[in-house]
């Protein structure tokens, strides 16, 4: 089964569109957290990447049967050097035994050699000595599409090769996003080019339910450049950051589906995981519980907003 | 001493522009390497990971005394997981232990908050439970610019911490790299804002010698961009990779330099690397002296095409 097959899959298993982010931040950790690992493994890398492990553990735990998939910024991982990307590569493994999509959130793009390093590293399998064993074994990765088409190949090699799928970056939820994404080219936006490409590029990776394991980045900061993009993508998942703690307003989100109630993704990251901290009320030691009642008020919104998923 | 400063100091005290590129691929490791790693780690990550160190230690053994800088393409060692990472930090530290600049190519690009999550990673101090250490140390890191402005300061904050640099990805050497690059908005080239930009990010970074620690990439293999781009951005450091093996003419290189000899270093990872290859006569045990063979052949090179340094 292609990827977007298997999402699909689990959306409509699950009932509902949305991912968690796992982006462990130390700034947010509970304290008692904090002292544990602390006494444990003394104030280092490795107890940070430890804390973190079982941070994402017990978000993982307290969502899995809620949600159909997870994304993980590898940016806060690889921060904590190769202490912090063995916690991601557990975290990955974690979220698979638990029955979750993985998304990598990595952003790469480098030359046809290079990026092929990555896809092999990230959905494939990297070579040793002799045999050949699994790299990161995520299900989907984001890619950056500044350097073109022959930077992204790989990547679709990959995917055909291992059932796996990628989101290219369209338009990203940040303010800036604009500077070089909305520039005007012969009265088309870059965005749109990039999302036309994104789209041929994912044309050999359609699956059963008619969406390409080619998916794109649109923020939920800007629902009328999701319109456009949706009306002209229509085979596309949106993978959707920024919906919570970056100020799009969850009215908005329908725009980013099609009419069978399909073609996205939702991710929250921070107002997930650190809901505990929005409430001044709630014992930090019940962080998880406090990430699953916002997984589930999410839902609810969302919800409200969009047509069911035809199952 | 920012970091354009230090590495001009040691353009000069090296007396060329050469950087070489230790990216690490399993494919061209030399016969006795892989039978020796095999023997002492098993078929494992840990193997690969090990030799790749082994392999590095001697590339730079080899290259120290000749040129200034180093250049890590991270992707080679993200491939091979935590081990993978664990020898590009190890390779950081023994560049640095022999004085060599190091120049960090992860092409990194996100959102503010993981920006700065990949930046004081890759170049400053990272937070821990209770204090804050080094984190990989790199002098410089190359950036992505498609998410534009506000993914980008977060890595200028660091520079002016820490006194390190960057390097925007503006005309990169790939064959599909116009796709994007070379779109033209109002009569000007993306990659000409782009440079526009990176020079402006760079105002506040330019060190004594004159140049800012906001460089560029622009790629060996289409030098008419560089002409106009050296004209448009006197302060401005090259990275020149695609030199070599991307079958750039190296009478071209002296359009990526400035009148005083400076303004550009130009890398080649896989024709250094990899040089033993070239030549069936050379025993693969002296694979290191076959990669000084070629620094010293591409130094000449390219001393023979541009003016001399200034001292």
């Amino acid at each position: 089964m292609n990827f977007a097959d298997k999402l699909i899959l689990q959306i409509i298993r699950k009932g509902n569109h949305v991912c968690v982010g796992l982006d462990p931040q130390i700034e947010y950790m509970p304290r008692f957290l904090k002292d544990r690992f602390h006494k444990k493994y003394g104030d280092t890398k490795e107890a940070v990447a430890e804390m973190f492990f079982e941070f994402n553990k017990n978000i993982i735990n307290s969502v899995c049967d809620l949600v159909p998939a997870v994304k993980l910024n590898i940016a806060f991982y690889e921060k904590y050097a190769w202490q912090g990307i063995k916690c991601f590569e557990d975290t990955i493994t974690y979220a698979h035994f638990k029955k979750l999509i993985v998304i990598e959130d990595a952003k790469r793009n480098d030359t046809e050699n290079t990026s092929l390093a990555y896809a092999e590293g990230a959905l494939g399998k990297v070579k040793l000595i002799k045999k050949k064993v699994k790299g990161y074994n995520a299900d989907s990765i984001v890619i950056n599409p500044y350097m073109g088409a022959d930077t992204v190949k790989p990547f679709l090699k990959i995917c055909q090769a291992y059932d796996k799928g990628i989101f290219i970056l369209v338009k990203t939820s940040n303010q800036s996003s604009g500077q070089l994404q909305d520039l005007v080219v012969s009265g088309r936006t870059i965005y749109e080019m990039i999302g036309e490409k994104a789209s041929e590029w994912g044309r050999n990776l359609i699956g059963k339910k008619g969406y390409s394991s080619v998916g794109m980045v649109v923020g939920a900061t800007y629902p009328d450049q999701a319109i456009l993009l949706r009306k002209n993508n229509p085979r596309t998942i949106f993978l959707v950051p920024g919906y919570g703690t970056q100020g799009a307003d969850s009215k908005n989100i329908k725009y980013y589906f099609n009419r069978d109630g399909l073609g996205a993704i939702i991710s929250s990251s921070r107002a997930i995981d650190y809901a505990y901290l929005d409430n001044k009320k709630i014992n930090e030691k019940k962080y998880a519980e406090a990430s699953r009642l916002a997984t589930i008020k999410m839902i609810g919104d969302i919800a409200s907003c969009i047509n069911r998923v035809e199952k």
